[in-house]
């Protein structure tokens, strides 16, 4: 999701459209997007050495967004 | 994110991007979104409601998305 200084318009857009649809109470909503990753073939320290790294270089942009994830079985 | 009977294009190009980069381990990707928002003046009763209401009209299409919420302190 974008880091906390990084402007998000599209999270302030969803805002104001719930103000006007009534909901004042919202006061602040930041969009981000995630991935459910099927992985096979890996051990559980292999998982996570390369999803960190799929994370950082293909899935996100580390200069604007942060990420974090999880390994489940 | 899109209900597993739905096609979901975004995450099998990324799927398929990922394998030619190398990583064949990766069989499935799946994409959602996520929102955070800050809610203000509301009970935690209330807030489930309201959040309830909120991801089922506004935030997710029901149609061909799943969708959960968690409230948090």
């Amino acid at each position: 999701m974008p880091k906390r200084t990084v402007l998000d318009p599209q999270g302030k857009t969803i805002q104001q459209a719930l103000s006007s649809l009534g909901y004042a109470q919202i006061s602040d909503v930041r969009q981000g997007k995630f991935f459910v990753l099927n992985l096979e073939g890996w051990n559980r320290d292999e998982a996570q050495k390369q999803v960190e790294r799929i994370s950082k270089e293909v899935l996100a942009n580390p200069v604007i967004e942060e990420y974090r994830f999880e390994i489940v079985d």
